[in-house]
Formats: structure tokens, sequence, C-alpha cells
């Protein structure tokens, strides 16, 4: 007997897939190791590799200036016996994550990476270059690791998409009782990565990605979609914009000004 | 020319299960919706179809009691303008969500559904009664939707899991070029639960689905691993404790005692 199997979806990581350095041909080095891309498929990719290709690398030895200046702004800060400070900051792409996002793993000695400049723009070129090479209209998504209040343990975030629905809205519609759904908002690109990270791994050299099933997710050719920016949440509807160590320090200056 | 697949998982959920009341038996369940079970499976269920199985359903139409009778600490609170305020909460479990978990979607009218009361015991069960029906080791995962600071849309966490490792660790590891990795500890059971929701969905029905590919995650018989729980994270290593306006506030009063 074989499964009842409602909805499938398939995701795979090729191997070996060999050096970035900057000018890579991302969208080359997509078409090359996945030559079977499809219609509807969905390309994760790893933000080291877009960065390597984009030239985001400083040569600058100290990581704590390069964090200082990616920082839009600082939202928790704690001490650490055995370095400086972890900081929690914003970062000019309006994501909030440990060290703005800097890397230094991975990369040569003496030098660190920073994120893709506009991860929404890189994924439009890759989308675009993928159409233009083989033809087929796939959504992109660019991933980074990023850590979580409460939550042990790291996960991935999308900070970038092409053709993708990073948000799938559910709002207004019904339950399979006919009630309206208190879940109304998903955050699909983020699931889509972390689907793509279980491939990925973490040690294996693979920063590539396809997930295959989910093809009602990827737009129209000619429409990019909102980007990943849209999964950015700030302002207003932010209830931790600054660490609760910080909020207090800053609640008891304003009930003493001196 | 096919695809250099260094790595693949399938993923899959079974349509139309039928009805789940109180004392349906969800091992049952899983072996006669997913008859093609293999060792190294990993099995993802959602909270709601435990939570009904195990009759954590309440006929209490204040549901507004129900989260503060759920709630273990307070986090943070907004107001909004159309109904009683938002409260992210710390529950039971050591989760922190908006309204302690608690559900009133896809339930009988009347009645709101809590979070099962021991989700990594609900999964051990499960996977045992896998194991006793149809002799193969799976890992088990019981997810739940939540929202994130800072992040739009909703994800799936894991709350509960039985014979799975849920934080994969690669401490001391070094990266292809010899470094030690500055990623050190993955959320895989999040992963996981967030690669099911693709196939499940929200509106489909589908509370199952498998992961097929990742066995190196799952334990050997006999041993049920740390559960969820371990993806606690909360205490010393908790940077947002507080909501920032709660912080504020209790700031203030440190200062002025009065």
């Amino acid at each position: 007997m074989r499964d009842n199997v409602g909805m499938e979806l398939r995701v795979w990581a090729p191997d070996t897939i060999g050096e970035i350095t900057h000018g890579t041909d991302l969208g080359e080095l997509i078409v090359t190791h996945l030559p079977d891309l499809a219609d509807g498929d969905i390309v994760c990719v790893t933000s080291k590799i877009v960065s390597k290709a984009e030239g985001q690398i400083l040569t600058a030895t100290d990581r704590e200036d390069a964090i200082t200046s990616e920082t839009v702004r600082l939202v928790a800060k704690r001490t650490r016996p055995d370095g400086p400070p972890l900081r929690i900051v914003e970062n000019h792409l309006g994501l909030v994550m440990a060290a703005a996002g800097v890397d230094a793993s991975n990369t040569a000695d003496g030098t660190i990476l920073l994120l893709p400049r506009d991860p929404d723009a890189s994924a439009v070129r890759m989308r675009a270059a993928v159409r233009k090479r083989c033809g087929v209209n796939v959504g992109v998504v660019i991933s980074d690791t990023a850590g979580r209040p409460w939550r042990a343990g790291l996960t991935e975030i999308a900070i970038g998409c092409a053709g993708l629905t990073p948000l799938e809205d559910f709002r207004g519609a019904s339950d399979t009782a006919g009630r309206e759904l208190s879940v109304s908002v998903t955050a699909v690109a983020d699931e889509l990565v972390n689907a793509a990270e279980l491939a990925k791994g973490k040690l294996g050299g693979r920063p590539l990605a396809v997930v295959r099933g989910r093809g009602d997710l990827v737009l129209p050719i000619g429409d990019d979609g909102a980007g990943a920016r849209s999964l950015v949440r700030l302002g207003e509807s932010d209830l931790f914009s600054m660490g609760t160590a910080e909020a207090i320090e800053y609640g008891r200056s304003l009930a003493s000004p001196r």
C-alpha cells in the first residue's frame, strides 16, 4: 500500500559547487549545478555566497568596527567574559541580528563578510539570469542564519527574495469548520529557507538548494513581488525595540533626569 | 543531464485524515495514513490534533480567562482598538507566545483549545505506538504556530519531540577552510516543522507530515532525546524577558519608588 500523499515537496542540494569569489556569476553557478530546474521551483541560496560573489568582503581585522558600521540601531547588548560584548542590532536591511549579520567563518583569514547590500535586488538578478539561461520561471530566496529571543539554537531567515510570495495571507479564509482562521499570515519565505537548510547543512559546502512542490508561491514572470523587505516588522508593531536591560535603564533615566 | 543531488529530502502530507476527537488514537492515525513509514523518517504533527485527541478542550466562552490560567509570566502586552489586549506570555511549557498558545480556530463553537499538557511526553507515546505497530524507528515532532519579534508573519516552532536531536551542535567543528564555525548550534527541530508546514498548509486539513532524508537526526530506539524543552531559552540568557514598554515602566518605578 502506498501512502496517501496529499501534498509533496522535494528538497535537494547539490554537492561541490566549488569556490565562490568576487565576480562569480551566480546565475551561471545555479544553472550549472541545477540543470533540472523547472517552472515553479524555488532556488534557495545561502547569503554567504552572494556576499562573496558581490565582493562584500572586508580585509578589516577589526570585526567590531565592521559591526558598528553595519549598525543602524543597537537593540540589546550583553557583556561576555571572553571577548567583546555581544551586540544585537538592527542593520541597514532592517534585520535584527547578533553582530549585525557580520560573519567571520568560511572566509579567508583576516577577512570578514558583510551581508549583501541589497539582497532583494540580488535575488532579482539571479531569477532573471535563470530565466535567461534556461527559460524557466523560478523563485529565488537568499537566507542567513540568525538567533531568536526565547529559543535555543539558530534557524534561517529569508533576507532577500524575488518572484516569490514571502507572506501567504489567509486573512478572511475559513478553517474546515467554517470559522475564520486565527492564524492569518504565514511567513512562507522563512519556512522555505528552513526546509532548504535541512538539505544544505552547515558543514557540507552546499550553499544552494531547490524546493519543488510549492509552485503556487512563485509569481508570474515580470512580477518579482514584495521581496524579503516585507518580512521586516519594526516601528510601531515592535514590542521588543530594546532589550530588557536597555529599556529598564532608559526608564530609570526618564524618571531621574540626572 | 540530472542534477548533482548531494542531499535530498522528501516531505509529504496525507489528505483527509478525518475528524480528531477526545480519545482518538494518534499512533493508529499515523500508521493508517502513513503506511510507508521507514526507519529514520520524522513524523511532524500539528499540536492542534494532539490537543484534541488528549481532550485539551475548554468549553469556556472566555478565552481571556483561559489565557490567564495558561500564563506563567506576562512578557509584553499591547492594547487593541477592537478587542482585549494582545498578551505575549510565557506559558507553562516555557514557550513565549501570543495568547499563551490558546487557540479558538478549527474547534467547535464555544470551545477553545489549550496546548498539550506535556508535548514531549505526547511525542514519546506516538513514537512508541509507531514502533509497536510497524516496527520502525521514527522521530516525532509536534509543532505549533507562533509569531516572532521583528519578523512579519508566523512560522512553526517545535513544542514537543521524541527520538529526535532537537539541536544539532557544531561547536568545535570546522568549516571548509578549516576555521571554527561561528554558527554553532542549529535548531533542527524548528527547521523540520517549518519544512513540514509547507506540505501541510493552513487550509488543507493536513495536520500530519513526514520528512524523509534526515535519518541522521533520529535517535536509536530506547533514546527519546532531550525533547523540545531543550529549545526553550529563558532566564539568564534571555535579553528580552520583558517587552520594551514594560521594561521602561519597570525602570521608572525603580527610580521613583512612589
